[in-house]
């Protein structure tokens, strides 16, 4: 391993996931947890020759005025999440990352969104999309120079988006591009960021279900900048389950009638996911796999509840109707409790180790498809079962490990 | 697909797994029902070559005096499966069935299970061991000859018995050959009917928690009398969900610090796990797993009770109990409410079909490993994880089907 | 007991509460089932003098073209209820009270429930309010003509309206009169039968969340023909959870912050309440006694979900999320896994025999609020609680055994 | 209200409940915490005159050498109750109520008990039960001295005993005093700690399921004493949902086939409650009720299992297997996941100032009946259900506070 560092840079630096992310990083640079919840710390991943976590510095944009010492602390008493003498050791850590962020882009982001502002962000109104796109740009390089980062990893975790134009799918990056000139396209903030990653040669996760790279016009220009990117909506709770459970199902030809999922929170994420139009986005994406994996459609429902007594804690419940022999229905339902900063951020430190180790073998670019496990809407893979996804990073790791 | 007879030799013949298997069966061969439940039924085999339902004729061994129109009544009102139009058409289909029947043994098999005894079996009580291990093989070698069968699957469906002694563990074939002619041993009952199919170029399936054919002494024999075996223990409702979950939680390297599961039933296979003995070795089959896929072992428990009104109907709530990033403690909580006959009958039915078409490979001899996914206990791999245990399956129906 | 007969007059005779209602009646009748689920049945209220099963006869308005045997087998083989042989027994009990439903009236219900009518009902659009009322009367006089019937109980189970305006609840009854002369009004559908019901000396009860009675005009004219009504909405599964568990929490003092409650099922009254409007009723008259019963409004959803699948089953999922002392959260959950029509029925035989009792006391009129333990969203009481509400009947069975 | 010192004496001073309470009771003193979870701060009890919270002071007996500020601290990491700051701000006082607490007695507690005890308690093994009695007895008489204290309510809330002879229950006061004297009769601790209260003139209160005062003896003493007393064993979770529930199905009339109950907790009173003896008084307190609920016996189960990584925090399922109308099985079942001494603490403090109350009315002695709803196996009632139960402690409260 060397002593280089590397960038993490968080687009929603203030939010939820980002902060845990950041708590925990800080933690475990100080060695204060296990690191339960880490993939990349399996056995299997050992050999790969991951960065270690003292290598990794922190920035990010934000549309909120707020710190990280301030947000963990929102956490820790409204969600009963981290312990007061941890809090107290990474203070000093925290507040340097704080002075990383910088103020990020609302274009849009639609109304839910745009009404969390506060701060700096709105004294960029009245930018052209060019002018955004350069700011962010900069930003980022002005990261890495300051810090001497060998590489940074752009992460968004930041509020999920209205869904997109069909239009933005079919075009090519010189199509799009030339759009951004124009300035007469609505282009999603989730992929502004992730062309400014693109162009300025970082690599771009995207751990939300806005668009963001998921399109061909950014599969071009990582190609043409021979960078990494991959998507979309970690997958972390009620969808993880769907991905497990449904190939059982499907094995063993029980004929799924109906599931149902209720899924009820109380944090940030849950009150942009409120409005209905964000909503949507999400829901598609909890949604799919199920045909996917059974090979033919059940009635589904996803309900998203915003329930503030919840904080950050998510219950899902799922009530599964089958058919087993003769005909004969039967149920199997399921809770799952669980705090969904905490399952989503050990997700996002790993995004960023894998990532950054896959950028480092040299001369890769393009969807990373073997990251495929981590999201509910993967790219640059056809496989909706978990444990087929968990194979394809295994056989990764052991490709990287032999090199 | 030829039109051969094929016999199927139930060990339990009148219990509920079997009454339900031959219902099914029935059903299934009057095209009276859909194929959900059966694995064998799933697009992935259907160029192995497996034998059509017409083929199939059923016998077996039993200790109590009923038949199957009374216990599939029994069953229907008592659980609340099958109907009543479909029990009509069959019931011709049954009553010939019904005739191929014999008297099983009792030897060995604690007193739980002989307190059932009724009828026949009570005329043989005075045999010794070499007597009972001709006259079961006599009733395979009649039946066989008596329907013109090509082949016949002998299949253990009858009450788990008590747990067997470790001497027999480390005994070969003649080892035990001799202790059986010296008649000084105490052999459980499961394995005499194993060696008498085996003896008599039966195949052999043990879908019950009893030693069997689990033994090295067996897999001697099967070697020298070129024939197939595997077991034990089907792997239909919470164990199955352990095969499946505890992959996740081991992936995602969440921290499972204990796993509580509480089945209640109230068939007769509950009344004979209600003693204390029998359940023992129910209990070691489905909490042995955890630990091999988790690589810990946390704090389990697991109760099998017997609660009557639940008749055939099994509910299992299974709370796990596991630490994410941050050491932070979350919930699992599930309920499978599922009937248990009607679970496994299926799997009884297409490892008879799967076993049959290994025989019909030619030159097989010893324990089906490929079968594993179908087992609590499998015998003849190490993997424990089931989508693992599949790909064994799917990967013998492509050798299969190249052929 | 006298042998007079008395007459069950069903608005909506051949849905799925009616048809389980006469289904239960008939097997009553010939003794082929327990009591189970009949409060009447309580040792409580044996000395009361109740009507014997033998005394009913069932008639009924209905708009859609089936008939009780039709309903009944499509219950039993979509949803699992009933037994085969029971289903046998009735049949000439059912055809007979088959040939006393008459069409009722698809006045002001709205599209989704005009969208079920079939057969005759589609003859009577042209009716003016007069015409319709008059009509509707005129059923039911004959009906009791025809039988010899000392008393009609009309019982409302037809499909849940949408919701009427405000007006009609600051009429009087010679206002309402009045309108519905003029014929420039919009009655509810379930309005006018409770107004037949008590304009032709019968006693109404209104198992359903639409207005019926529950007016200011309708106490008016149930005093000024002394006749007894009562309603609304039968409390069978969630709600009676509800109004039994929130005197708990107030009684210890655990502050309820949210209650979630999610109703899935696929029977017709489903189907019907997945229209928006019609929803608005029900889920209203779910939510309200929370706040009633605690004192505050915690943070409360009601979803009700057609799942087809389901049938006639109500699966309710509640969550619960409260805080204890030194303000911890604590939570409870619970599933409800009733068939619907089987928990209604039985109360509507109960509500059907106090009723009748009540009226033969004499001198009676107006609304029984000794019957609201058998409501959600129950008339002539404030007490919420269920266990009040029981008191309130045992009480009035005490008085009139005393009599 | 007046400000007289009133003492508490904490049997089992130093436990998980004991503990909770003084830590509650120091956060409400200073007013740093609402006042959920108490029964005593509803508004029906406002005008009864209860002491404030400012008046009390604690001390009591042990057997482990700990102390409050240990304890808190130990809750607080394990199992993620109470909050830092708190902690801090109450130190004072948590330290203060330390040096009140004093050796306790292992007279026949049994050897799980026993074998927790270090410190001090060690030092009294070789004593009489007269010298023991005498003992107890002057360290209240001391406690109640030294601090000025108007009254002394003693609280068991000591680990549960194994269950007592038969013989203990048939004796009178002046029996068991001569056998006390004679020294040759195993008297459980509890029932010890009781005489000494009752013999010092204070009120005693059993909150755990050892027999302590309900015996007919220590009623006779009781009376000859002029004293105060209930009991026992508290009704905080899974007993207090049976109490609410079952009147329901009894109301409905719904067939209870069967109550299965299993709780999983991983505290101390959980360890102590792993010895199959000890476990077996706990269990019998939460089974009984429901036969008197519902007037017959349905098949029940309940088992309580030490799971460690629970801590404090139990989850109780219970699964409900019922018939309603027409015999059709239906299914509840329920999760309560609460923190037991939180539920358990603020009903200790309850309990101690009503009993408080009913000693300030003057000339008031014997069993506390209107006390039954904190109870699993009240004293002084014959009423199982918990609604009717609370009416009692209303109509006492009504009456109290017309005086
Ligand atoms: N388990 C999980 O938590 C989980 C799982 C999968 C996906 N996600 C997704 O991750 C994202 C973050 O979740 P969260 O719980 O942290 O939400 P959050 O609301 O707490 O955080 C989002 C942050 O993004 C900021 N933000 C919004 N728009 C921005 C913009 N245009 N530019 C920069 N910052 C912006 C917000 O101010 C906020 O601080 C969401 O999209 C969520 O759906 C979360
Ligand atoms: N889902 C499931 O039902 C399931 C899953 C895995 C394993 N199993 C196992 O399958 C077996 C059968 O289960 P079941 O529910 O049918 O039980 P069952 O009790 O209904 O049937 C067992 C039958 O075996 C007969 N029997 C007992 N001892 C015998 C002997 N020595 N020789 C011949 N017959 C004998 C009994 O009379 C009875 O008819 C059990 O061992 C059970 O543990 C069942
Ligand atoms: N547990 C329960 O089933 C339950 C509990 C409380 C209330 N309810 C209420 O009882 C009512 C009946 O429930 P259901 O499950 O039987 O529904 P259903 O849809 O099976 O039956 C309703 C019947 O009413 C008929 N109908 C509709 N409009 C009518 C009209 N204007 N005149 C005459 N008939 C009409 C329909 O054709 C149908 O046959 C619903 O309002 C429901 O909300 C049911
Ligand atoms: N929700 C609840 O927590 C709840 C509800 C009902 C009843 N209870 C009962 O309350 C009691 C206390 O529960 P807990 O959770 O605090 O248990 P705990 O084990 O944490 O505390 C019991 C304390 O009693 C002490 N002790 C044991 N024997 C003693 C003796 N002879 N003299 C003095 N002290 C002694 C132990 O050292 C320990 O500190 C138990 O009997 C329990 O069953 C608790
Ligand atoms: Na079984
Ligand atoms: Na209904």
């Amino acid at each position: 391993m060397s002593d280089q560092k590397i960038g993490i840079w968080l687009i929603g630096a203030w939010g939820g996931v980002a902060t845990t992310t950041v708590t925990g990083l800080a933690a475990l640079q100080q060695g204060l947890t296990p690191e339960y919840g880490l993939v990349s710390a399996l056995p299997q991943f050992q050999n790969v020759g991951l960065a270690d976590w003292s290598q990794f510095v922190v920035g990010g944009h934000e549309i909120r005025d707020t710190s990280y010492v301030e947000a963990a602390q929102h956490l820790h008493q409204n969600s009963r999440v981290f312990d007061a003498a941890t809090l107290d050791k990474i203070e000093g850590t925290l507040k340097e990352f704080d002075s990383n962020v910088r103020p990020g882009t609302l274009m849009n982001v639609g109304p839910t969104i745009t009404s969390l502002a506060t701060g700096d962000v709105l004294n960029h109104k009245d930018e052209t999309t060019s002018q955004t796109l350069e700011r962010l740009k900069q930003d980022l390089v002005h990261f890495q120079k300051k810090n001497d980062l060998a590489h940074v990893v752009v992460m968004n975790v930041s509020s999920t988006e209205p869904p997109q134009t069909e239009e933005i799918k079919s075009l090519s990056w010189s199509d799009l591009e030339a759009k951004i000139g124009a300035g007469d396209f609505a282009i999603p903030a989730s992929t502004l960021y992730a062309i400014a990653a693109l162009q300025a040669g970082c690599s771009h996760v995207n751990f939300t279900p806005s668009i963001g790279c998921d399109l061909p016009a950014l599969e071009d220009l990582s190609q043409q900048t021979g960078t990494l990117h991959v998507g979309r909506d970690g997958k972390t709770g009620e969808t993880l389950m769907k991905s497990i459970l449904a190939p059982m199902f499907a094995n063993r030809n029980l004929n799924v009638m109906s599931w149902v999922g209720h899924n009820i929170f109380g944090n940030l994420d849950g009150k942009v996911l409120d409005d209905p139009v964000n909503k949507s986005n999400k829901v598609h994406s909890k949604d799919h796999l199920l045909t996917e994996i059974l090979g033919y459609k059940p009635q589904t429902l996803v309900s998203i509840e915003y329930i503030e007594s919840m904080g950050d804690w998510k219950t899902a419940w799922d009530h599964i109707h089958f058919q087993g022999f003769l005909g004969t229905p039967m149920v199997m339902q399921f809770t799952w409790q669980g705090c969904d900063s905490l399952l989503a951020a050990p997700l996002v430190l790993d995004l960023i180790r894998f990532t950054e180790r896959q950028w480092r073998r040299g001369d890769q670019s393009g969807t990373m498809g073997f990251l495929s496990s981590f999201f509910k809407s993967p790219m640059g893979t056809d496989l909706p079962q978990f444990h087929k996804q968990f194979d394809l990073l295994e056989a990764w790791a052991e490709e990287v490990s032999a090199e």
